[in-house]
């Protein structure tokens, strides 16, 4: 079995040992991965350019790790497989953000 | 090459493509998670309980998607494993989690 | 004195007791609001719509507090005044939302 | 009629021309408030040190407006007065961050 499917699973079974699924509809879970979000910025904030990369490393692996969790319970309820949806926005934006314009800049697409 | 490098190297030739690797510091990466996970959120603002799953399922994959591939670019950085990461957070959350005192319930295990 | 200008000196007192200005770019400001406003939102994760007006009123109070300080210093330190912003927002918003169109409807603008 | 309750008026007023205040349970208000709080931030998105007061000031008034009308139209629903809980929250703050041990660092309290 593959590293993916192996790491569903285990999330999956934590979530049913707990009988979490009741909680889990899909607007509980985007919020889930906000505030994840929040947690893994909560390690920048006030932090200026040069000590963005003395973050801490043990609490970055960790809130990074809640974000893809609730990340990938969310795709599983929606039978999404992650890697397709990624080479397919992958597609759109390389459409949103053609080379020649984007090369460079951190302009967003609907300013180039 | 297995899904998950193969993803891993479409996000970094985009990168590379567009010269963004200079924009890309861990704390812009996590600000643009959560921009992103905003943005999954706002497909289900306003919305009640029993409107939830009619989410528009082209803009959730699209939303993850971007997510995850923040995510997964925020890992590559710290030469993270995304997989190990998770199964060790799995572990640490079943120690504050624990089956007996946390089934069925959706309390902070600070208040469990 | 009004109490917003009362409140504005408190904050900016608190503020330069600390020697907090440094800290204080405007990225980092908004970054504390959303921060914030994270943490106001954890009070109604996995909540259900029949649960929801049950949030912890003091909690409530605290991270609602804490999302308006921060606005209040970005705004300040910006030399808005919240009011006039909010009823200039108000006005643009009266038009994106003309109530002929938007009674009733929690439809975004551009889909109206 | 003092400033703060003519801007609550107007918000109220445009929120229930629209018959908008059915949408306007807590969890979707703290939601919105975190979705335009993130519009915020994605105006600094990208941004390095030298560049973060270099923002667009129109935009950064308008998301700001929308941050705070969403958090007094919030306050207003819970009955709050927003400068009393702000003055009750700086005093709690004061015993978090005692100027001796916080002054001039932006370490955390429970880290302190």
């Amino acid at each position: 079995m593959d590293k993916y499917k192996k790491v569903i699973n285990e999330l999956i079974q934590f979530r049913n040992e707990r009988d979490w699924e009741q909680f889990h509809d899909s607007k509980n879970l985007a919020l889930a991965i906000s505030l994840e979000a929040s947690e893994l910025n909560e390690l920048f904030l006030w932090k200026k350019d040069s000590e963005v990369e003395n973050v801490n490393h043990e609490k970055l692996k960790e809130e990074l790790a809640d974000v893809l969790s609730f990340a990938f319970l969310l795709a599983e309820k929606h039978d999404l497989d992650i890697f397709d949806i990624i080479s397919e926005k992958i597609k759109k934006n390389a459409l949103k953000y053609p080379v020649d314009k984007a090369k460079g800049t951190s302009t967003k697409y609907n300013e180039l």
